[in-house]
């Protein structure tokens, strides 16, 4: 009885998959922060390249060689078919999920660091600077520049920095440098630590005083690891993978779920295969977003303009969002911690092509403990939420009788999250309530754009 | 260009190798702690079916279906051409490793872990007790137990159970019992804090811990986790794996390299490959144990008779030793601190068919850190061990033009070593002289037994 899916380095998918010109309606194009008016993104922050994929419109963009053969340290990822647990939850359902955690920092995210690392280093470019949440991000970037041969300044939220120190650790191991946002580095770090100095910061600080730092240093770019257009384009190796070895199962799945944060992980898997549902040919098709109760962007925020962090240098997006200036509770998944979420998600959630839902912490870590007890892998608090909503549905299919073919990402493993579990299983762990009055506090300051 | 060699579950092999019948000489048999007559391991304590493979003369051994099964979580697992080390060093080396790093609890250690849990379960055992160092062993056999709902209470030493909390926290998300040793839940711990209530403890210690709690307990079986026969044969499935896997890569290593403590990861990928230089057929294959020179045993050590653990309470085993009762110095490779090493591989090394260097602490983090930022992957200290002899050959190879074929085992990642990284980074890091004089003092004190 095989329980993966292995592919051979041979079908390492050579093209990424770019949803825009599938897109039923034009996705709203980003906004100037100053001006406000349609822009691409601001000029001396990304490489030519990717700014080029922020709006192409070729439906497939071939990985680069470089590129492709730095996926071979680990990719193709396996998919895994989750037999323990099935037997444990007595389900019909048929659970499958494609597991990320095997890169070296151990998530999806170098799939991105890797493409960005490649085209800055090819067009002159010395050093970057980027933010990370619990720090997959950051660590993944760091990788990626070691194997590229470039400087890295990481801004890492400061309630990550304190609660995961080996994921700091990590970063330097590969060459980076980290420092805890907000940071006396840059003069919107210094303005946040006057206003509070005990803030534990945010992804959206963390990505402004990112953004000031290269806009201030010549040989510095910016890098970003989820919510952008091209983010979501280099993640599709894991969907474009998926689609292969759901083929080689004979299966296609019914129900499709991943966390999201900034959603880079689970468009990654669904976009290839939503086009499906949006041509017709899967009507049926069911995508879930899980997202945190604590920050729940697409099922209680407002599908508006907002800037992706909180001093506004970053561009004006048309999503669902609590607010720029919103400061989510310090929940373990540090990366889903963001007060917006990626264009493309937001597009296809307003038209109807996929679904989301929000669960508390403490039913995230027990589905974790589950997991760990039925298939081994210790998850990510991140990934937890996807397992959540997959053994939800899965007991649905018990009660129902139906045997339900369900797919979830695996992001990545939990492995620098221990001491979360050990908070979960001595009974510290707690639920946050949504903050509904600082969102709608955040929600009045909404920049204003002419549509 | 392929960097890995992926093979399919299919290719999983069915059985284990058995060194014991192709040895040119027998193993000197395990002598009674008490009697120091030749004995099988004490009975209460290990499964029959153990009991049996510990002696066993058949050649191959079945896997069991459920065994089998089980390793399909993360086996078979990859081997890597680690093709940017090369690039980095300038070698004509062709550099090949097993990568262990993917099991779960994210080392080799869960290939007898399973194996053990399986047949313990199958005989009616309830709950196992252990012992471990690092916590690799002890994570691993939480996560065996939990799949095969097994009780499991580790005894760690104390110095890795400080050193490392994430891994006493991931034994308990698998529903372990860890408590650090020396403890006050045994006769032994107790005496032992007595004596030296700051005693850090060592594997020899930790072993005595678990065997008196299996002793007094019906309901428990004790587990170990290397040194002994039978867990070198359920670890030579990387070996069997690496034998397809190399010659799908149309290559024969020239040099085969990998970690010692008690000697089982190594083992397990070097004894199917031994054979051939024991039947001839591969005379000039070189086969090189890696230890720390602060705990030099194959290098220093005495090829004597001595207890397996410190209190005497272990079989007697014919092995290099540098006395039950040394205590090595805490280096971060927590689980090379062991005062003995296999007999299989000792008997070997007496014979001359394997040979053993020492290396200090501080060289084989730099090792580490080359890896990582070539390679990717955070490798654990006792891995280092590993890597740093391949650059040596492997800078060796480039002094002399030679291309030679170099295998390592690679026996685990380092995710729960951040701290000794950091340590190494930071400067404070030391190494510790091979303690010549306890090691004469210990040296005193072996059993006397007439062969």
């Amino acid at each position: 009885m095989d329980t993966k899916i292995i592919l051979s380095e041979k079908e390492l998918p050579t093209k990424w998959y770019n949803i825009l010109p599938d897109l039923p309606e034009p996705l709203p194009p980003e906004r100037h922060p100053g001006t406000k008016e349609p822009t691409r993104l601001p000029p001396p922050l990304f490489a030519e390249a990717i700014n080029d994929q922020e709006y192409s419109t070729e439906r497939y963009i071939e990985i680069p060689e470089e590129v492709h053969q730095a996926y071979k340290i680990w990719r193709p990822t396996n998919i895994h078919r989750a037999y323990n647990l099935e037997k444990y939850l007595d389900t019909p359902a048929k659970i499958y999920y494609k597991y990320e955690g095997t890169s070296p920092p151990g998530s999806h995210k170098p799939n991105t660091a890797i493409a960005q690392a490649y085209y800055n280093k090819k067009e002159g470019v010395k050093r970057l600077t980027t933010e990370t949440g619990a720090g997959q991000w950051g660590s993944s970037l760091a990788f990626a520049c070691s194997l590229f041969d470039l400087e890295l300044k990481v801004y890492m939220v400061k309630v990550s920095y304190n609660q995961k120190p080996y994921r700091r650790m990590m970063m330097e191991t590969w060459g980076a440098k980290c420092v805890p946002s907000p940071s006396p580095d840059t003069d919107f770090g210094q303005q946040v630590l006057k206003d509070d100095p005990d803030s534990t910061g945010s992804l959206g600080i963390a990505i402004s005083e990112a953004i000031e730092d290269a806009f201030k240093n010549d040989d510095s770019h910016y890098s970003i690891g989820s919510v952008a257009n091209h983010v979501l384009l280099h993640q599709t190796v894991i969907g474009e993978e998926a689609r292969i070895q759901m083929e080689m199962a004979g299966e296609y799945p019914d129900i499709i779920i991943g966390c999201v944060g900034g959603g880079s992980n689970f468009a990654g898997l669904f976009l290839p295969f939503v086009r499906d549902k949006i041509d017709g040919s899967r009507p049926n098709l069911k995508i879930i977003n899980a997202e945190p109760a604590s920050c729940p962007t697409l099922t209680k925020g407002l599908y508006a303009w907002d800037y992706g962090d909180v001093a506004g240098m970053a561009p004006i997006l048309k999503m669902y969002t609590l607010g720029h200036n919103f400061i989510p509770p310090p929940v373990h998944a540090g990366g889903l911690r963001y007060h917006g979420m990626a264009p493309i998600i937001c597009h296809l959630h307003k038209l109807g092509y996929v679904e989301a839902t929000a669960i508390h912490q403490l039913a995230t870590f027990e589905a974790g403990v589950t997991f760990a007890r039925t298939e081994g892998i210790i998850s990510a608090p991140e990934t937890t939420h996807a397992i959540r909503v997959a053994i939800d549905e899965a007991i649905k299919c018990r009660e129902s009788g139906e045997s339900k073919v369900i797919l979830f990402n695996h992001s990545g493993h939990g492995h620098f999250d221990m001491a979360a579990y050990d908070a979960y299983l001595s009974g510290k762990l707690e639920d946050y309530e949504y903050p509904q009055k600082m969102v709608e506090e955040a929600l009045k300051h909404l920049p204003e754009v002419n549509e």
